[in-house]
């Protein structure tokens, strides 16, 4: 095994697959974990040896910094499989740059490529049989940082570790969502860290969704903290609107996150001739829109939910209902996609990584 | 020592001591801890037996939420000892009520007063020789709440653990402290979670911090998010300024943390006749005050530093030196609040808790 790569990984392979325990055809999204994790330790200013270990419990000091100061960024890929067993992720260098531009802006030393790119593909490799083929079974991959430093003063921790842990995934359909434009909290602020997938951004919202889901929305869409007028991402997706056959997404800041999906989508329909305008979207114009009948979709994009369609939102107590159309742009999109990822066409970008064959 | 409380902790009492092998007159802040801690896990909807066990790792797993999505809030407070070796908290009740207060911003189950209150107390009780009497020397002790579920969705999570541990702390000095007036990075934002001490607003601070520290400066100053026109708080203190003889202190909002400290030298200071005015602080005026002569004194107020005297600022590229004054409300106040503190003077207020005598 360890002739595969040339990182220097140790590798300690499980003696007791949880494999065959797992029903592949029911399976709670991020719940269920392969066989196998990656572990790579930094101290004394450099990152060690990177392991692969079976998956199991770790240690940590009670005063480990990452529970009291939340110095943590994280990452969320997927791996699928084609009819020939092939595995491909999807645009993997970019998930390391972000966890990198991520890591600076919460002061964690970056990791390195060699370490990542060859870590993913020998545990990959290992826990291959975790990776069903069929469109929407994939492999959730969740590489993540935590600062594992022992001492309770504010400031960043002189150790860390890197991880990747895997949990198989089906085609992630939750029924309907309804959506919430938010109107009194927020999610980030200008010079803050929302632009990064830094941990605690995501607990920051858990209330404010709690409160969103007692009115009957499943999710928020978050507004710029300034004013509330223009709208940015939702928790885990960013959002583009269709008006007419316009599609509206908001540009990327340091309020909100630069999404793959994301900016896989916008190529692809500038390259199918649709008008794609990165702008400030307007809570006002997109109540107009509904109201006028222009509004025609709303869909959420991200690597976990790829295009999740939004069947209404709310705002200031009045609810819309968008129309259910025949051949939308979200499940167009979302074919192209998909055909991309499972290597069922050709693609044209590049996207497509082969990591097993 | 169970009949000591009337809420159900198991205690379990560390065979090996470590107190002989700590240096009390060179501690470094947060780095030593005691013999024991306190632990109460949250599961099926309660808070289980609580229990004092030795200080030691604890087990996680990789999945748990907080190393994910930054579910998790902390307080910080002090145990003081006097010279008849009574054991006095400051105000306990107001960061129990913190605590909870962060919790709910984070979608965290409140945690029992009366697990919280005699928890301290047996906890204190058991590591009473890890404080030491003497002005400056402190007991820190760091309640916390971590997400303990294992699941890679952003969700609140299920289960919970609550841990106070402990840190014996000496005079709180590091040299002189210059701040920077933040002009590009933030915070916290209007809706955000600010005013809670969640971990994550914490690790947030760490690299715009640095790059103040590259400069100079020790701390930053934050201003608010919307137009960096105005003073807030600095990382782990609330700021105040003195003016003449008035003093300013911006108000608590959902961006500020509302401390303790800061309260309690509200509360001094107007029993001193001193003018006190809570408002909104601008960078202008106290800019304009540093050139005309009238600003006296910043300075920060929080637990672990008690109050920090700051011997200057920047703004703009320009630095201002504060005067040194042979007598300031800085090092007034402190007297009056560690005299509360220690004991050595009548407690008008009823901050002062004893808890072990
Ligand atoms: C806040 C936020 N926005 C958007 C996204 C979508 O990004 P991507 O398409 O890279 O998964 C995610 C998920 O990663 C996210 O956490
Ligand atoms: C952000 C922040 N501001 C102010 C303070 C001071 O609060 P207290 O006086 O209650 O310690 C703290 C420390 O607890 C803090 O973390």
């Amino acid at each position: 095994m360890e002739s595969m790569t040339d990182a220097p990984i140790k590798i300690t392979k499980t003696t007791a697959s949880k494999l065959e325990q797992v029903d592949f055809s029911n399976l709670t999204f991020g719940k269920n974990f392969t066989d196998h994790m990656f572990v790579c330790d930094y101290k004394n200013g450099e990152w060690q040896t990177p392991e692969i270990v079976p998956y199991g419990p770790i240690t940590m000091e009670p005063s480990a910094k990452v529970f009291h100061y939340g110095q943590a960024v994280f990452e969320g890929m997927k791996a699928f499989k084609d009819d020939n067993d092939d595995v491909f992720l999807f645009r993997p260098k970019d998930n390391l740059d972000r966890i990198n531009k991520s890591a600076k802006r919460m002061a964690i030393p970056a990791f390195p490529e060699s370490y990542f790119m060859e870590g993913l593909q020998a545990l990959l490799n290992l826990d291959r049989n975790w990776i069903k083929a069929g469109a929407g079974n994939s492999l959730y991959i969740r590489p993540f940082v935590i600062a594992t430093e022992s001492g309770v003063s504010a400031s960043p921790s002189s150790s860390y570790r890197f991880m990747i842990i895997c949990a198989p995934a089906n085609a992630y359909y939750k029924g309907e969502v309804k959506v919430l434009f938010a109107e009194k909290y927020s999610r980030s602020a200008d010079g803050g860290v929302g632009y990064a997938k830094a941990a605690g951004n995501y607990g920051a919202q858990f209330f404010p969704t709690s409160l969103a889901q007692a009115e009957g929305f499943q999710q928020i869409i978050w507004t710029d903290a300034k004013t509330h007028e223009y709208l940015e991402e939702a928790g885990t997706m960013n959002i583009f609107f269709r008006v007419n056959d316009t599609l509206l997404t908001a540009p990327i800041s340091d309020r909100i996150l630069d999404g793959i999906t994301r900016k896989s989508l916008i190529q692809i329909a500038e390259d199918k001739g649709i008008d794609v305008q990165v702008r400030p979207v307007s809570v006002k114009e997109i109540v107009e829109a509904a109201k006028n009948g222009s509004l025609k979709e709303i869909f959420g994009a991200g690597t976990a939910a790829t295009i999740n369609p939004i069947s209404g939102f709310g705002h200031k107590g009045e609810t819309f209902d968008l129309p259910k159309l025949e051949s939308s742009y979200a499940s167009n999109f979302k074919k192209e996609l998909m055909a991309i990822q499972y290597n069922t066409k050709d693609d044209p970008y590049g996207w497509r990584h082969k990591v097993l064959s």
